[in-house]
This record gives structure tokens, C-alpha cells and sequence, in this order.
């Protein structure tokens, strides 16, 4: 594995669970664990971005995963420092263009996101071609053993619920599980974690515990990875896209059980 | 309750599930429901404001609810019709206000919820005070009523998952119960019909199948609901706010148990 890209990064996730005091249904109380969620506010070179609402375990690749995925910086070299500070809820990152403009790119970026998912999503429909992947072969083995460890996680959800994990794996190991309130913030966070460590997708599979919709799909695509493992269900387009971008997905993946959605000719029964 | 406002609506809820074949984990092929996806895209006076991924069942009340809750349109009586075409996935709404340009509203809008969700945060919180709600006294009688009645809906969920469920409901009835691929649209779709049928939320109860992050907190507080019942956990910021607005919140809500998280002391346990 290469080097990691040499970013100033502040170590500031943070892990701790809240507890309330709630009432049963029978009026008493109780004391549960309940999620964290916190904003964070993205500053690029000063400018800020976005905040984005986050459990907060891993702020700095979540904030280098947004940045990549939403096309405003190029390369990780161009990343010089990303420092958290949650007093103020605030990652501020640095690169090496503090010149650049993002009035105007994140006018173009509202265009393309907010306003425009419509457009996005014309242009994904267009590009998906450059975006297929080849779904291996692969083995109700490789699934259980992915399941089973996989157990060891879920952490937050366990105690407290309100999370969704997502983890990037190979036919062996987890490389890495994270949980955040939103399932696009663990995908986000994952893809950052990839591209500071040089990672390729082309050999993972990568696992959520949420739903598998056109969106997730298409997250998954371009991180070049070609089998899809959720313990929830897909929708139609989410199965339709896997189907064009040649992605396996395999759905309802809990305990001994599984269904195999697309890359069926690529599965091998125990 | 007053007349409903004059709007000419196409009625082009898809109520449609669709089949696919699976495998299961041991080879064997296996027909299954799955859950629709498709894009709808929303244009306002023939301007182009968004593309939402919804499940089709209630397209019109869900333009309408989006358009009210961006606030692209200021009142249900400036709305000639909305017209819904799923050939080429379009809901065209007409107004009596045709010559507004949205390319700014659109760019402030955007600003707002794309670029600036920490901008919108901020005012929102600044803004609670005025949302503020009062919980009135609730009963376990009333939770497990609603809670069972509401087994009869949820029939996508049932069915093939991977939906979100949502329902306006008083402490007698459902009044409507809307499942959609994102929760957002089942809340925004619910909102619609509050607007186009004069119904106000104060005497009201939201349920949802999702998690009481801040996001769905806000959207309950706004409008003007008091009392929030979830199947799932919450998280630490939506209980929060739930105390600031004073909307009670009653979660893990399922079966014979639930736990009240705030809005404890108007509870009356059997």
C-alpha cells in the first residue's frame, strides 16, 4: 500500500454516545443511549461550503470524501491541512489554489445538486458506460465471512440506533466501518478514507445497512467498486442501474440469508 | 372542514410494485416484489426547480409540498394546476404569478440547501422560538390506538421494504398515511395536503417509520405539529429541539412498547 498523502490532519472524531432519561410506556424511567448529531461546517480556503449534519466519528475524511465527491478539489495532493475544531463545529481545509473562486463553483454546484438533481442525474445516466465495472465471481462463502465479521461493528447502532454503517471490505477482511447519521456521510467518508490512502475500489466490495436506491448505486459506481452487499431491500432503479453498470448486489444479506439481485451468472452457491 | 382550493390536479399516483428475479443464498431462483423509483421532475411556470427520486403514489401533493416547503410558492390559491405526465417524468405546475424568475429564487434557494445548509440551520434555530408548540396530555390508549391502526397501512414496506412510511394522524384516526422512497417526500407530500385542504397541524400527531434526526424535527415543528411518534430511535440534536419547540416525542414505538423522550410530564400512562 502507498504512502498515505501527506495532509496536516487534526484527529478530532469523536465517539461518545449521549444518555437521556426517558419514560416507558408504563411510566417509568429509564435510562437508553441516544446518538449524537452535530453540524459541521466545511470552510475551503475560507469560503465556507456546506454543513453537513454528522455523528462526527471520522470529521476530516468525511470533509475530504464531501470535497471529492462534489468535484471541488482535484487531487489529494492539493490538500495541504484539514483541522476540526468542534468548539466552533467547523472543519477548515487548506489546499495549495487558495485563489479559487467558489462563489461561482458552488452557484454552478447548487445548479447541479440542489436545483438540478435532474441534470446530475442526466449526466450519471450518460456517463454510466465509463462508470461499468465487471462484478467478479464470488461465493455465498466470501458473503457469510463478510456478515460474520461484520458483527464486531454496528457499535453505535447496537447501543443507541439512529445510525447507518457503511464499510468497504475485500473477500478476506474489513478494511473499514463507519456509522453516521447519514448513510451518504459514512459512503462520503469512506471515499475520502480511499483516495488519501491511494485505495481502488475495483477489487471490494463495499457493504450498507441502508437501502440500495439509485443514488447508492451510483455512489458505489464511481468509486469504481463492483459488488454491492446491503442488509436492506433495492429499489427498481437502484436494481436497474447496478444491472447497466455491471455492479453484483446482493440485498437482504442478514444471518444465514441473502438474495442475489444482479451478477446472479457471477454466483457461486455453497 | 373548508373546501379544498380550486387546483386542476392530474391524478397520476402509481400505486405499482415491481417483480423481480432473485436468487437466494443457495442457488435457488426466487420471484420478489421490489420497491418503484423514478424520477420527477418539478417545473414551475415552465422553469425547471427540481428533480425528486419518489415512489409515484402521490406526485401532485408531493410537488405541491415541496414547492410550499422551499417556499417557491407563497399561498395554495396562486396555484392554477399541477400536472403530472410520467412519460417523460415531469410535474408541470401553473401559477397565477407566471412571470416570476426563479433562476434567482433558485440560486438563493440553492445557496440555502445546497451550499448553505448551515445558513438555513442557523436561521431555523434562530426561528424556534416562533415555531414553538405546546404538547398537549397524551395517553398510552392513544399511542397504541394509533399504533394499531396503522397496521393495516404500510403495505409497500410489507411488501417489498425499502420505503419510509408516514402519517398525519389525530388521536382517533389516520387522516393519511404516505409511504415514499425518502422520508422527505413523504413528509413534503403530506405537507401538500395539509395546504391544499385548510388542515392545521396543532391538534395533530406525525408518525413516521424513520429516525427523529434534526431534519424531520424541524419539518414537524414547521408544521406546527405537537407531537412526533417514531418506530425508531432518535437522535441527540432532534431531541433537542423537540424540547426547545415543545413537541413531544414518543420513539421506538412498535408493538406494545414505546419510550417518551420528551414531552414526558403530559404523558398518562395507563
Amino acid at each position: 500500500m502507498a504512502k498515505p498523502y501527506d495532509i496536516r490532519m487534526s484527529n478530532a472524531g469523536i465517539d461518545e454516545l449521549h444518555t437521556t432519561t426517558v419514560i416507558d410506556e408504563q411510566g417509568n424511567p429509564r435510562d437508553i443511549a441516544i446518538t449524537g448529531e452535530r453540524p459541521l461546517t466545511i470552510y475551503l480556503d475560507k469560503q465556507e461550503i456546506v454543513t453537513l449534519m454528522t455523528l462526527g466519528t471520522h470529521p476530516e475524511l468525511l470533509t475530504i470524501g464531501y470535497l471529492r465527491n462534489q468535484q471541488l478539489i482535484d487531487a489529494p495532493e492539493d490538500i495541504i491541512s484539514v483541522q476540526v475544531d468542534w468548539e466552533v463545529n467547523a472543519a477548515a481545509v487548506t489546499t495549495r489554489n487558495p485563489d479559487r473562486d467558489f462563489s461561482n463553483l458552488t452557484a454552478k454546484r447548487t445548479v447541479t445538486s440542489g436545483c438540478g438533481q435532474g441534470t446530475m442525474f442526466s449526466h450519471v445516466i450518460d456517463s454510466l458506460d465509463s462508470l461499468r465495472v465487471q462484478c467478479p465471481p464470488f461465493s455465498a462463502a466470501t458473503i457469510y465471512n463478510i456478515l460474520n465479521q461484520l458483527r464486531d461493528y454496528n457499535e453505535v447502532y447496537k447501543q443507541a440506533g439512529a445510525v447507518h454503517g457503511c464499510a468497504l471490505c475485500n473477500k478476506d477482511n474489513i478494511h473499514l466501518f463507519i456509522e453516521d447519521v447519514g448513510r451518504h456521510n459514512a459512503v462520503d467518508a469512506i471515499a475520502g478514507w480511499m483516495w488519501v490512502n491511494h485505495i481502488t475500489g475495483n477489487d471490494k466490495i463495499f457493504y450498507t445497512t441502508g437501502r440500495l436506491t439509485s443514488e447508492m448505486v451510483i455512489k458505489v459506481a464511481q468509486m469504481h467498486i463492483p459488488l454491492l452487499l446491503s442488509r436492506s431491500g433495492v429499489t427498481e432503479m437502484g436494481l436497474t442501474l447496478a444491472k447497466q453498470t455491471r455492479i453484483g448486489m446482493v440485498a437482504r444479506a442478514k444471518g444465514r440469508h441473502f438474495l442475489v439481485f444482479s451478477g446472479k451468472e457471477q454466483f457461486i452457491p455453497q
